[in-house]
């Protein structure tokens, strides 16, 4: 379990050239998918398996078990079951295919993770914005009472409000770790829509900008066509040309 | 419990006739919260109250309770706060706040409910265009067992999937009840962006859509300036002007 | 030519009691056609004809004429034909339709201008980050030449480029004057998916919001399960939980 | 001009073994910018140059000249000028940057193409299904006459429903040539949000699909949950469970 990208490549680089035929590197990072095929290719020529194991539940994982979804040579999991069966919960381990698969489902499982959490974020907000003046941590733990929306995510939801209904203190900062983007260029790359995960992603792309120049752009066309006031970056309404 | 919009409209001003002073009726359908603010404002001039319940839980509701919020007069909430807890699971009933905040949560809750539920067909329908040959059924298990995005709509999802892998028989045209709509008026309503909700209710308008005017434009489009081929509705391509 | 809303409500209900059998009153502004079928009918019952009359051209029609798009009673309209034909350039006035018609299509050309606006501000913003060092006025020009892309509001880009290549000055706080919005109400009523339009609206939502509650909880979510730092409104990264 | 991809990779190997120093390649296709800046690298070692062009006009260049946009060595443009020069028309040639930077501008070019067409697109399918009776093609053509949104793209919808008005016989079936997907990749990689440029590829992708699979997930979702109806592939409303 190293850092995805470097850290991984030359680790797994450095094993393979002590290892020997027969043996397995287990990558439970976050590869990308692509890596993972390149590199059980080329640790097979010399009998080496290498298997791609994603996992989520976050850093709950420890307490709670985590699952575990893996790629690569039927046999070379088969070996190794027993310890991806006391790492995760009970039914929690599944060889999904061959190698990339793992890392490949772990990504677009991340992928919805972005959705999922986008969804509440816009209906929380929404109900922020309202005219009523809704207790948004009450409505967040009522809901994890038999309705339709009851979720892990929505149940921290509930436990992030409960600390500060306002979120007073955060910063809307939305760092994201990668598998999403990957998400989106593999959609792109086989042609399938996923209009809903990618406005989670630019949502969290948005989020990190500041006076974006697309929008600045935005309202110097109002301006231009309409005669339209804009705002200058010291606040001040500029009057139309 | 009334279907919305004229069935609850008659049904309420019939009893608005018979009812007395100090007599509640209680909205148990779907309304729109502007409604219910009407609604309880003409009542109120001659002492009967009226409260929207927004419920969640769909059919297995039954079985395992709904969690209800609800909108408007706090004494009247109070007097049948018995009745609401007990046909809610435990902690599963709130009074929101003043009238028509019940049926705004719930309308909230829909709209959000789209996104999760878009989020999910999305991720799934990326695995099953995989070059992987994934058995999403297992996949939507093991992520029940203490993944990330484990949640009640995963669990169905889960359960749709072992019955048919392929959802062989279904015809992917997604009604709506009407819900997300309101959301989304909201949100404009509001100046609110919503773009993963929205991106979800799109997805069903044009799930039911067969050869839209829209796109028949594009291709249109890139045959006058491209000289790009068409298909033609009898499947014929069309060569180019 | 009166404002939309109040202004135009209280001005045809004035004019409405003055005039007599077989006067016009022309709605020029930008009234919802929601409005005008409703003020077209209550004026029609006194023989009084109300046509609703959209424009377009922003503050150049002046020098080079703007278009018209008008609706409401043929032979209202036929009269009054001269007066259009002089406003508008040449073949650039049309009766649409019924009452609402003219209002209708200007609505729908200003939701379209959003969505062409946006198209260019995505551009222009992605070269903007670029790798490359691109001379966007240049770029702008360029495209005016024979490109696919060219357009009259690719023409104000580039002046709006030409005189400040970074758009340093301004703000990126996006007004919208309400058309868009009806575009996308009157598309959700009629079940119609306009993605693009409505990305263009959310974008200028979100660029008047600071710092929004959704994208704090997506802030808040990410600590909750990952452990992910968070960045608080005074600028200092709160170390997680 | 060749086909970009295998047949523009090989003829350009071809010609690097044949030509010699101070020579120059143009790629006047459609190539992705990465190739572009390694096919350069790899040629100016024997002290060829490679410019790319990208080119903008369609099958209307041959008539009205179609704009160029060039990137690489600034002195091998110079040299080459006259004949951009009498390829594009007046002001039509344009050298951006370093190598890439032309087919980079030019797959950005595409990308806003994509959303502007997409924006005519949903603005004229929301009129045809408006309760109105509007006559798309006049509305197209009146729109040219000083409207905002007057363009050489409107002018081609114009001409396209002149031609027939309900483009009966045209399947909406729309392929991209690709720079749309590297306008998205590239933009994901850089982490600028171009929503409305997304949505145009999205509705393209979803075009191509007959009864996706996510859509058959979230009819069978609603079912399991709310005991919907569904619609068969045969078109027989299936009862609940």
């Amino acid at each position: 379990m190293v850092p995805a990208g470097e850290p991984t490549e030359s680790t797994v680089t450095l094993l393979g050239q002590r290892l020997s035929g027969g043996d397995t590197i287990v990558d439970g990072g976050n590869s990308n998918f692509h890596d993972d095929v390149r590199r059980a290719a080329a640790l097979s020529g010399r009998g080496i398996h290498y298997l791609d194991a994603g996992t989520s539940g976050g850093i709950w994982g420890l307490e709670q078990g985590y699952c575990l979804m893996v790629g690569g040579d039927a046999e070379a999991c088969r070996r190794l079951e027993p310890i991806f069966n006391s790492l995760a919960p009970p039914k929690g381990y599944l060889r999904v295919g061959e190698s990339g698969s793992g890392h490949y489902v772990k990504m677009i499982h991340n992928g919805i993770e972005y959705g999922l959490m986008q969804a509440y974020a816009e209906g929380f907000e929404l109900m922020h914005a309202s005219a009523y003046k809704i207790d948004l941590a009450k409505v967040a733990a009522l809901w994890m009472q038999g309705s339709v929306v009851r979720s892990w995510l929505l149940d921290l939801t509930a436990r992030a409000l409960a600390a500060d209904g306002e979120l007073a203190a955060l910063k809307g900062y939305v760092e994201d770790s990668g598998e999403g983007r990957w998400t989106l260029h593999e959609a792109i790359d086989r042609g399938v829509p996923l209009p809903a995960i990618t406005a989670a992603l630019l949502t969290r792309f948005r989020s990190r900008e500041d006076n974006p120049f697309g929008e600045r752009l935005l309202a110097a066309l109002r301006q231009q066509f309409g005669g339209h006031a804009v705002k200058t970056t010291d606040e001040t309404p500029a009057s139309a040309r």
